[in-house]
């Protein structure tokens, strides 16, 4: 991560002119919006936190919804697609950029930090440094898709800063198209989550990361199941905090909140604006007026 | 659909030198082997059911596996995905096409057809003449993905051919990934099917159109539920019908088996080619070797 600026201003060598220039652009850098961007829809529950913890931010989302899921893809194919995707967002000027993605912040994040020259920051890091504080028998447990899981990503990043913790990671592939039946209270869904879950409660983990930006909007299931001993992590929320923790460091937070009349949040997708805005709308406290379809492909 | 190239060898102001040459290119179109794509494993369904029904003729499969699912997509992505695949089969010399794909059959054939001077034939029509055939109470019904469902085509299709028929389609969005989730006799998928069959029983169809290339997986599932009384149609089978009769009357079947040594079927995907081989191997009769990852957006 670079710094976004903020070292332009610290010159003294300049007319009051020149001044009002750079204050100008400055003021400029910090109104800009926040990229986020996820698979589809699932990235929501990021927006919805940062929307909640940075009311004064605005956002660019992006949902690939033509290419959607990336949980079940490839590392090449990931990177690929979430590198198009950042080159979509700089077009829209964003001043910082969430990779609101467990898969993508598994697979591409690394790589897109060399690459582009704004900060950018993913799910899994904040989500790992919440649920090493929360332990405290250090058994952890991940549920997450296939990707994430595969890429071994959690347990790399607890092992780092907690290296005594034993970590249990499980992919839940059903859950994802679960929530998205709309099926979030039902007894399909505990039965699935039972199954998914008994491993974890058999080696008795005492935190549990939902590793998967879909399974907030399941969490009363999965906190039902895994009982009142275990503290779920929402990566979404630890994304927000560490987000504005960011801006304010570098600098970069917006200070007022956006003139009535400013667009605050504006959606993007790959595919399915309709479809996207309707469960936007089942998740989101703001309603979307709507989103547009581009081409991702052509970044 | 255009002729495959029979005309070629009608005339007769040939010298003997020259029928030779004909013949042999003949031959060598008649040994071309059949190009089948599907969104991603599905079409493994209508692949097994050619691979019986015409044991000599060889098959490039593509499985679209970094876009899947098309089931959730709009007209336009999905014609588009579908004109890059047609492109990749046809660079590898293919003499016909079946769209393996509801999705892609729906949406995308007629355009395509506009396009490649080579037989291609989508799953829908065949399924549709089959259901026609079979029904006796003249109510047919249809379980699809969204994207199926959504562009009316079984309801335009059965009431071209028999406008007194009645027509109940109905999404069921979970089956595919239960099925690829392996649960293929659970009581899980018992339950979701329960639910999204029982209007089709409330109604009294008699006939089911599998409109689905994952479905047929699941049919044993569905027919319990359905009951006795209800005929089940499998695309997958009319297909490979119908492709059979349309080499035949076009003279493009391969007349023998091909030599040993000869590489029957091949497998390319856009993604994930390990996950592909497993799935496949538990679906086809025939293990796949290896699948091949190739780049579709090139196309």
């Amino acid at each position: 991560m670079k710094s976004g600026g903020k070292s332009h201003i610290s010159g003294s060598f300049h007319t009051e002119q020149e001044w009002k220039i750079i204050m100008s652009g400055y003021e400029e850098l910090r109104n800009r919006p926040i990229g986020v961007f996820d698979s589809g829809v699932g990235g929501l529950t990021v927006a919805r936190e940062i929307m909640r913890q940075l009311p004064n931010e605005r956002i660019v989302y992006f949902g690939d919804t033509a290419r959607v899921p990336y949980g079940s893809k490839s590392q090449d194919t990931i990177t690929k697609f979430s590198r198009q995707i950042v080159r979509f967002l700089q077009t829209q000027g964003v001043k910082a950029i969430v990779v609101a993605c467990n898969s993508a912040s598994a697979y591409a994040l690394d790589e897109l930090e060399q690459e582009v020259d704004i900060p950018i920051i993913g799910v899994v890091k904040p989500g790992t440094k919440a649920a090493i504080m929360a332990t405290k028998n250090g058994k952890i447990g991940v549920i997450a898709t296939e990707a994430t899981t595969g890429s071994g990503i959690y347990s790399r990043y607890i092992k780092e800063n907690d290296s005594g913790a034993t970590i249990l990671c499980k992919a839940c592939p059903l859950f994802v198209p679960l929530v998205e039946e709309g099926l979030w209270e039902d007894p399909v869904t505990d039965e699935i989550a039972r199954r998914y879950l008994t491993e974890l409660i058999d080696v008795g983990i005492d935190t549990l990361i939902l590793g998967c930006t879909h399974y907030p909007i399941i969490r009363s299931t999965i906190g039902r199941i895994m009982g009142d001993g275990v503290t779920l992590v929402n990566p979404a929320y630890e994304t927000a905090r560490e987000l504005k923790e960011l801006l304010r460091e570098q600098g970069l937070e917006s200070e007022h909140r956006p003139e009535l009349g400013t667009e605050l949040y504006r959606f993007f997708v790959s595919d399915g604006a309709d479809k996207f805005q309707k469960f936007a709308n089942s998740i989101l406290t703001y309603g979307i007026l709507s989103a547009k379809v581009i081409n991702i492909d052509e970044y």
